[in-house]
């Protein structure tokens, strides 16, 4: 057959992977769904007046992200990219520092390295957790950083390099104990970016509290939402405390008096969104329950078609399967381009995985290591729909 | 009589006006009130399952603020300090630039300033305003300042005074005729920060629709709120282009692609919060009448009070009354406090204005102007409660 003929046979062949496990279009990436306690609870904030900045929704919300995630603490802020700038400052992050991030990510975990003046340095994936490749991440620093007065010190560029954040991509965890590991030998401060893994589990313990400090995303898009939201984890008391203090403008508390002892930011979540996030957090185990039986139809429809595979959770790992995603065997854009645009014509939507960090304009001049996997990667991954089952079940 | 006696007098003479106008406490400063679509708006929202970044009500909601405001451009953002944030790196401001705002206003101004790696540079107010102090700051930019290559710069720091941010304080609209006066004669771009005034006018244009962009806020203590919230206005279509790019990562558009050309924020007001926004936002007007007649009751109770008045709206402007404000006589921190703490103890919320941004530890040897008449207006201004009346005719 002809290229564009095996082009067009897997493109059919996904098409009706998916029509199989979901029924007809047209369906998005990931919509959300409301059936619990979301109208009761909005409704609440306007009977009580409490949808801003006073009232217990907030309150709740934290203590049920602690409950669920086994992190000591939990505060809620605005977006997950509020919350990875908090967390990235409280790390430790200062200007000029170099902060290593998977090349292969959304754009705000580089952006909120930006934020704090300091470099985003792009690290290689590996293709098991679609994470940072922790061995080759090892051997790069150990090539080309120097410990210098007990600082690791890029080797070219002079700076420190201060934090490690790897990302959960996809949901699926990464390889946190050898990222963990690097951070230790390294002296570098672990900041987990867990925008995508909320309900994912590196074995037995949730992603996002393995670091000094971890983040979650409560956007629309992802498992559960608030509207807009996110949330700092930590087991660390003081840092809890300073990230309250510097996400709600770093009043120092008085009765009457309006002080602030730090350049502070207005980074508090509405009571309103929390209500929404408390509503959404109760359905989540029902949420993981039908992504992963969705996962299972999409795991034997797909077991039949050649030149892909559908993206699984790594080995003693428990992933949310927040966004679906095939590999396609083949490094080709034209086949990926034909297919991502057959897809949606016939009305599922997909896409490719993010731009590389490296190839954006604001990123292109920054410091990284060979990130061969990663750009293997962005050729070959299609997210396609990711919840669309909920629909014909009927119960989340 | 002794001193004491006589703050006793007046603490009793304020707690008696306040509560001969609305009736006996508790009562907060400002509290929202829902008396319009909301519950219909969110609840459309949960129905349709676009509470996020998807949805119809931010676009309403802008073009609701187009049409209140008079501004040809509205683009919604997740709060006041996001705005503002936006709003100056828009308007040129640079890292190591300086921008002149009050010494009197909440600490966002400053701290959007500083996101801006720039440097806020105190400017004193005027009593007739509350708000910056036109002839004085004149006259010290003659004196102070020097024009290079087109660009104002501080003689003693040598950095560039890029922008001017004058704030609408409590409502009442600053000179704001002078304000543009000084930027275009001294080169500097102008930024209004209206957070407070959604609904004033100076001489019949809505403030923040004079500078080359203004900012507008809808927390929970505003007139009117969406939860957190806030807008920029600009009449500059490349702008208001450019401000919707910024805040929402800076995007560019393509079906499938995530490209972003330039380092992005993740402050796109979620549709759930433009939903209350836009439900509130037609309450508006009768807010305003409300707030506007228990300003004259508070008037004529005060009118029989010595030694304090009732702060008014400049001639020729239209204030919204957002924050009830009287003014002490005295310079007297004893007095005042003396009256804070009898007023909040028999149930009315009363508190003296913010820290003044000099006195902050983050902003303490930044540069200012002699600001006298702040000093004097931080000691002597007390607000009150400013919508309590709203329970009593029951209407808005």
């Amino acid at each position: 057959m002809s290229s564009s003929a095996l082009n067009t046979q897997l493109a059919d062949q996904i098409i009706n992977s998916i029509s199989d496990v979901i029924g007809p279009g047209p369906a998005g990436l990931h919509e959300p769904k409301f059936h619990g306690n979301e109208w009761l609870y909005l409704k609440e904030c306007l009977d009580t007046t409490y949808v801003s900045s006073v009232g217990s929704f907030v309150e709740q919300f934290e203590n049920d992200l602690v409950r669920y995630t086994g992190a000591k603490y939990a505060i809620s802020v605005i977006n997950g990219t509020a919350a990875l700038h908090i967390a990235l400052l409280l790390a430790g992050v200062k200007k000029d520092d170099e902060v290593l991030i998977p090349d292969l990510t959304f754009v705000a975990t580089a952006n909120a390295v930006a934020y704090c003046n300091a470099v985003p340095h792009f690290v290689d994936s590996e293709e098991r957790t679609l994470g940072i490749d922790t061995a080759k991440l090892r051997d790069y620093l150990n090539k080309n950083t120097e410990k210098k007065a007990g600082f690791c010190v890029n080797k070219i560029t002079g700076r420190i390099i201060r934090t490690l954040v790897p990302m959960h991509t996809f949901g699926h965890p990464v390889d946190i104990e050898g990222c963990l590991s690097i951070a230790k030998d390294f002296n570098l401060t672990l900041v987990e970016d867990a925008a995508e893994s909320l309900g994912s589990f590196y074995q037995e313990q949730h992603t996002g509290t393995f670091g000094l400090l971890g983040i979650l995303s409560f956007n629309g898009n992802k498992t559960i939402t608030s509207g807009g939201g996110g949330a700092i984890l930590t087991n660390d008391s003081s840092l809890a405390k300073h990230a309250k203090h510097l996400t709600t403008t770093a009043r120092t508390m008085h009765d009457w008096e309006y002080r602030h002892n730090e350049v502070g930011y207005n980074y508090r979540l509405p009571n309103l969104n929390a209500a929404l996030g408390c509503a959404q957090l109760e359905q989540l185990p029902l949420k993981l329950k039908i992504k992963r039986e969705l996962t299972d139809r999409y795991r034997k429809a797909f077991s039949l078609v050649s030149g892909v595979k559908l993206v699984s959770e790594p080995a003693n790992c428990f992933s949310n399967y927040w966004l679906q995603a095939l590999l396609l065997d083949k490094e080709d854009i034209e086949q990926r381009d034909f297919i991502l645009a057959k897809t949606n014509e016939a009305g599922f939507m997909t896409r490719p995985v993010w731009t590389l960090m490296h190839e954006l304009e604001p990123f292109k001049n920054n410091p990284k290591m060979d990130v061969k996997c990663a750009i293997s990667l962005s050729k070959r991954l299609i997210n396609f729909p990711s919840n669309s089952i909920i629909r014909e079940v009927g119960s989340a």
